[in-house]
């Protein structure tokens, strides 16, 4: 049996379409009563919580929680060093394109604007379990950077106690100040409400397990750190048309795959022998590229999809409902195609652009909402970390000629005696 | 005794400022167990769990949930018809300068863009307790028409089931689609899951009671909506300097005790002969304007302070650290010291801005953050409901040319049998 099924579907079809839309929506209420009392006590605790729940957690522990990265010069591989400064070029100009202007209009005789400006403090979590993420510690310092964030820290699992020099080679470049060594539930914890050493924040962002993430929506929902959509697993849904090409796209679907064995990886399509090519592909690549190979195959079969529409407007209609992470068009028509995407995280247009060129190098953002969350929120940005502070400068005149209106609601809604009065009065 | 306190304090004076910072952040722990049984019940019951939620926390029975607007032809007062016109116009012209251009730009030889898109589907709630407010109707509406949201409606406690004219009218000035008669949780759960009648919303947003607050926050944690930043009591923060009115500032003041008993109204000044003439004046207008009487002294005394600080300098300072909903200045210099404002919702500039003007009229939207959630999140708007959706189209010769970089990250990361393949077999 060949790893990937292709099902033959309409849009209507929902009872084979329903399972895979409402995928892997992770109920967190079981992990957040684990996490909960952990939370309590680093906050209660401080250093001395967090240094139980490390040694418990992570097996070691670490002379101090905070490495302050002027004191570091890390030794790489020059030919990674030149990646991660290639990367933080191309990342700083596509984010810069994302500084907004300050607004001002005169509405009715009266100056309104509107101004941006900064949180304060952001800590970004760089996951430390099964691989090490330098690239992510570029995409969550260089936008807050550029947002005008003063003070910027990274939050990572000690490793062995220390950190590997890539990891702080990329904070160095991204231009991070600090890097607190914990991990888990406790490490957002300690970043969130401070500790004897360690800097609170007011957002805390970035992917992690799922200890991580329960944290994070727990402490935002008591209003204690603001935080980015809640991390689940990678995903891929890649519209292609029988003019592209099958071995690539193959390629693209095992590259999410090699995430994590709950990694999503859809292809639509409107042809059939394109799909069969797919398949045949996917299946040719697990056996030539073994590497990650038993955990690529389980995603594929568990994850892994082909739906055969009848036609591409029935792909993009279902990808709109899926509302994926990360979206390729491998389409003829792929610059027209664009324009029919409402609901996705970042879109990968043609022949030329899989999504670890994203990833990794062309500037666009990797964090991103999965699970369906780009239905409602949008990618890491600039704007993430910037906040829009509406004003009004109101003028006498407009004021008195206002007031009338003034009046007749606030007398509505009850609150004439000091709300119309505090107009009033002033003319 | 005069009914608000005049505190002389230095910003180093944390232990008489550390309570007003605190304030109301009101702890939903024990309403988030009240309302999630209800929430369950809607979501797997739908109308008949609804119904019977509403004769037993509304006390009426409405005949059907949903109010088609186009089928009302509400009869109201011409001066409240024109007063919501008007200001239904001035949102609208102060929110279409937030409309976002569509971005791209050349990195590294690739097409790298962003496309802003709009949520599908949106419930404003309004709330319907002590006082009706067809303004939040316009606050809440105006902008996700603007930003291109297809289905708005309004969600609302059902009163004696039936809708008073004004917001019947409110609505359909905005342009909502229709009016949803459900309030409390149960009304969130029916808008967020959707009922046999009523249509289910990406996005539920506005400001209610803590039932309200609590449901938004919970399902908003659980993935199945997005909110607004969770509304708590109502704050006003006056910096002034004895250039300003007492009279006007001590309204102000008393203004927004007039929301409830747990509002905040604080002024901060240089000036302690300023702070007596204020002080004097709130007491006088207590005396002369009895309406909601006991309210407002309560109000007052509870949650009101007058701050002197030795210099306009601290009283920003400390205002930034509350980062109150609404901001008055009323200094010589107000429009420099705009420049010193980095968290607030909005701000009143000048002697003639008192906050009811934005609250009914100027245009600028009233549904800000409150509780100190302003160093973290924006006043609604148009991007409320809108996301980035970020897009590139990578050439044949820049893939070429940066895949050494994808090869060395991805190898560092461990992700290159496929990412790096991905990229490699498109040379």
């Amino acid at each position: 049996m060949m790893a990937i099924q292709i099902l033959q579907v309409g849009l209507k079809n929902r009872s084979v379409l329903n399972p895979i839309l409402e995928r892997a929506r992770e109920d967190l209420s079981s992990t957040l009563n684990l996490v909960k009392p952990i939370i309590e006590d680093v906050k209660n605790r401080g250093n001395m919580a967090l240094r139980e729940y490390t040694s418990k957690f992570d097996n070691v522990a670490p002379d101090s929680f905070v490495l302050d990265l002027s004191r570091f010069n890390p030794k790489i591989d020059s030919k990674l060093e030149q990646a991660l400064k290639k990367a933080a070029e191309n990342i700083k100009a596509f984010h810069q394109i994302q500084i907004p202007e300050d607004k001002e209009i005169i509405v009715h005789g009266n100056r309104l604007g509107i101004r941006h400006t900064p949180v304060e403090s952001v800590s970004v979590y760089a996951p430390g379990g099964k691989a090490l993420y330098p690239s992510t510690i570029l995409m969550g310092v260089i936008p807050a950077k550029l947002a005008g964030v003063k003070n910027i820290q990274i939050v990572t699992p000690p490793q062995q106690g220390f950190l590997p020099d890539g990891l702080i080679a990329a904070a160095k470049i991204a231009g991070a100040d600090r890097v607190i060594l914990a991990g888990g539930a406790q490490g957002i914890a300690a970043v969130s409400y401070g500790t004897e050493t360690i800097p609170a924040s007011e957002f805390v962002i970035g992917p992690g397990s799922k200890f991580v993430t329960a944290a994070k929506v727990f402490l935002s929902g008591q209003g204690v750190i603001g935080i980015d959509s809640p991390a689940g697993p990678s995903e891929v849904l890649v519209i292609a048309d029988d003019s592209a090409n099958p071995i690539w796209v193959a390629s693209d679907l095992l590259s999410q795959a090699e995430h994590g064995d709950d990694s999503v990886a859809i292809l639509c399509t409107d042809s059939l022998s394109f799909a069969e090519k797919v398949r045949v592909e996917v299946e040719r690549a697990l056996l030539e590229r073994p590497k990650r190979g038993e955990m690529k195959r389980k995603s594929i079969e568990d994850y892994g999809r082909i739906f055969v529409f009848p036609n591409l407007e029935e792909c993009f209609a279902f990808s709109n409902l899926f509302a994926p992470e990360h979206l390729e068009i491998q389409t003829r028509n792929f610059k027209e195609d664009l324009k029919r995407v409402r609901h996705a995280g970042s879109v990968f247009l043609g022949n030329y652009s899989p999504v670890a060129m994203g990833d990794y190098i062309s500037g666009t953002n990797h964090i991103l909402p999965t699970a369906g969350a780009a239905r409602i929120y949008s990618s890491l940005g600039v704007s993430t970390f910037l906040k829009k502070v509406t004003w009004q400068e109101v003028s006498k005149e407009s004021l008195e000629d206002l007031y009338p209106h003034v009046k007749a609601l606030s007398e509505f809604e009850g609150l004439d005696e000091e709300h119309g009065t505090s107009v009033k009065i002033r003319i």
